[in-house]
């Protein structure tokens, strides 16, 4: 291992430089603007993987985003490894609350400041760079494959069809993923549970153009009073989501799973601080930990309609438009949540507005054993790396692909990630703790070195 | 009246021609990008006012925009009319919906397209073409004023002042103001009441900053769903506000003036097959009319928060906001009732959430006698161009600054407009006929004729 620690001391300084190339790329896969983005950037990860030590390393053409493909195969026998990451970012707006610019990277208070400085580049990058220091020092103990992606973000619309034309090609015995978070750095753990994810639009139009609100206010349906009126009976006073069916597949806990459970360090005081709220709210009958990591939930991610502009206008807009998400856990199944959501949006609109519905993507749970070889060697590696056992962790986020891979490639994923809270990915001024990126590194080594003992 | 009469047809198309260029310049008062556009307007019915007959006209600078004043005295003791209009238009978005560019005007189907081609360019131009063809063949009976601001559309926050300050320069016997619509050609009207209005924005803030669906989701409260909640409780399920002292001092109508009001021609068919609603929508109890003519409403004007563009983002927004105002009748005082939405609106947020209440612009409502002389000479002019004694019409619209008149300059307004519902104002495609404004220019004429006797 000192070897292999001497290569990456070295060149520490280089990964970073290489990150950020790769940083400045604004490959945002939900604004088709940005599509060239989306080729650069995979172009640009297919040559570091060949610079990096890949056998090959290939952009492979999809419906949408191209999927960057690298491989190196030291002997049929070994175990083989496949590393799953996206290249793929999240919109910046509100980009006038980022302090820097999100696409040019800055080194300040040990922390890199960027758009996907965590989510995924930085922790995709960790993944890079570990494998070139074990080939730089004939270290590698393990085949391994890279499937970088361009879709996460949107859902990976194009992947799961990726996966099943290419399934021989991804044979592998792990899919190794670093997409999570750590629940701090005191405290290291394992995701070993993910939530899924339906994602729907709802556009509700009333009369067929804007209308003077002198003229006909009290007279006609206003469509963006009643899309509130709708999204705010989606959730009773007590928290719990309104749609028949939607609880059904629910999975509970014991209550001594709950216990178990609610042990992970937890502070509602450092929690409402750092958010500065004056409280927390959610289902009631329920921790905020399990609110997040066992529980499903409903959540406005964007709501528009009639004038948003500087001033006032004095108008009925014609249309008004939210999107929605919802969070689901064991054994929710989003297809049926999107079905039965779409079945009571309409069911509840009053005759005097249409409804249109949509299901722009989704996911389904994941949970990973704790008791499969892999989850054993990142145990290990965590363990010697951050000096604690790792606590294995609910994570409240979803990565669809993840339960895809199961269904597909019969392959099971470890989530080891390691991102903190305050990266504030999805947010603007997201960050990634060089320590987080170079303990990452080292971690991901040891897990190889166990995984293939 | 040949004389004058044979003015207006051998020039009616060069009257149209100037409109255009009036029309061209887009000076929405709502955006501060436009203020250079203001002040060319002001400048070009300066001028126009001048070239129709005016012994002076001055661009008269305010803390906003600036007012256009011109005047001819034809005789110190002789009856004085002040024509009060505004060359501010509203904003036009959504732009997209806009068959022809709002600030290019065009003739169609007998109707001129344009932004302002009703709202209010279109209509006070006809009082200034009237004016010109009385110059023009010695036909003036009375002392004119033309008093044209830039601020109708915002609440006309200056006019109130200048007006305080311009006392004696602004006495007159009456105010015409051409700003309002008839219910239709068949069956023309004089707007003898108009609703108050309050316009206010709130603002929910949440978390500090965006935060991610899944990792925050079902744990902290979303600001777009707590908005949603608040705004969805303002109106219950009777539509009636549930603002506490909203109605206090609304005047009832008796039973003998509620028959007497629901005898306007009107047919809830036509109506719901114009908008292409399947229903209308509004507090129980009350008539479509009743609604909008006598009621007082409450409708979000706009609403925002989160991801709004393209494809998905799963994020929990900081902050949403709306905006809302509320149609006022008498005895409403617009001040009052910002404050008990104010006070309301804080008092129903939960602690989860920080809110802003922020009050815009508002105006009284207003009532204009039916037997005051100038009513009784609109009234005989419209039945002689239009074959019909025309019926007194409470709009659901405001003008703020029309009770401000009295208040300030203690003089009433006459509110002969030429507008119809098909004008569609504040809308996308705004159009104006040619027959509302040749009529509407004879219409004045005779009006000056009558009241002048």
């Amino acid at each position: 291992m000192n070897k292999v620690k001497d290569y990456i001391e070295a060149n520490k300084d280089r990964f970073v430089k290489e990150l950020f190339e790769l940083l400045r790329i604004p490959s945002i896969s939900a604004e088709t603007a940005h599509r060239p983005d989306m080729q650069r950037a995979a172009e640009w990860l297919a040559a570091s993987l060949v610079e990096a030590g890949a056998d090959r390393a290939e952009v492979m053409p999809t419906e949408g985003n191209p999927v960057v493909y690298a491989e190196k195969i030291i002997d049929p026998k070994a175990r083989t490894v496949l590393v799953y990451g996206h290249y793929d970012v999240m919109p910046v707006d509100p980009r006038g609350e980022w302090r820097t610019d999100p696409f040019e990277p800055v080194i300040a208070g040990g922390r890199i400041w960027g758009r996907g400085a965590d989510d995924d580049k930085g922790q995709l990058f960790m993944h890079a760079k570990a494998f070139e220091a074990m080939c730089a020092t004939g270290t590698l103990p393990c085949n391994v494959k890279f499937m970088l992606e361009g879709e996460e973000e949107i859902g990976s619309p194009s992947l799961y069809g990726f996966c099943a034309r290419n399934k021989k090609l991804l044979k592998a015995d792990i899919i190794l993923v670093s997409d999570t978070s750590m629940i701090s750095m005191q405290t290291p753990s394992i995701t070993c549970g993910l939530r899924g994810l339906a994602y729907m639009e709802v556009e509700v139009t009333g009369p067929n153009k804007d209308l003077h609100s002198g003229l006909y206010g009290g007279a006609v349906a206003n469509p963006a009073n009643v899309l509130a009126r709708l999204v705010a009976s989606l959730v009773d006073d007590e928290g719990r989501v309104t749609i028949p069916g939607f609880y059904d597949r629910v999975r509970e806990l014991t209550p001594s799973e709950r216990k178990a459970f609610n042990k992970a360090p937890f502070s509602l005081r450092t929690y409402k601080q750092a958010l500065e709220i004056g409280d927390v709210a959610g289902e009631a009958g329920y921790t905020t930990i399990e609110r997040t990591g066992v529980r499903p939930s409903l959540d406005v991610n964007g709501i528009w309609g009639g004038y948003i502009g500087e001033g006032t206008k004095t108008v009925i807009p014609s249309k008004a438009s939210a999107k929605i998400s919802m969070r689901l856990v064991p054994d929710q199944d989003y297809r049926e949540i999107s079905k039965l959501f779409e079945r009571h949006f309409k069911a509840i609109a009053p005759k005097s507005v249409k409804v249109r519905v949509k299901s722009l993507h989704g996911g389904m749970p994941y949970v990973a054993p704790t008791d499969m070889p892999a989850y054993r060697a990142a145990e290990r590696a965590v363990k010697e790396t951050f000096g604690k056992k790792p606590l294995p962790f609910y994570s409240g986020g979803s990565i669809p692909i993840i339960s895809g891979f199961e269904q597909i490639l019969g392959v099971k994923s470890l989530l080891i990630g390691f991102g903190l809270a305050e990266d504030a990915i999805h947010s603007p001024n997201e960050s990634y703790g060089l320590e987080q990126f170079y303990r990452g590194i080292e971690t991901i080594l040891l897990f190889y070195k166990y995984f293939a003992e």
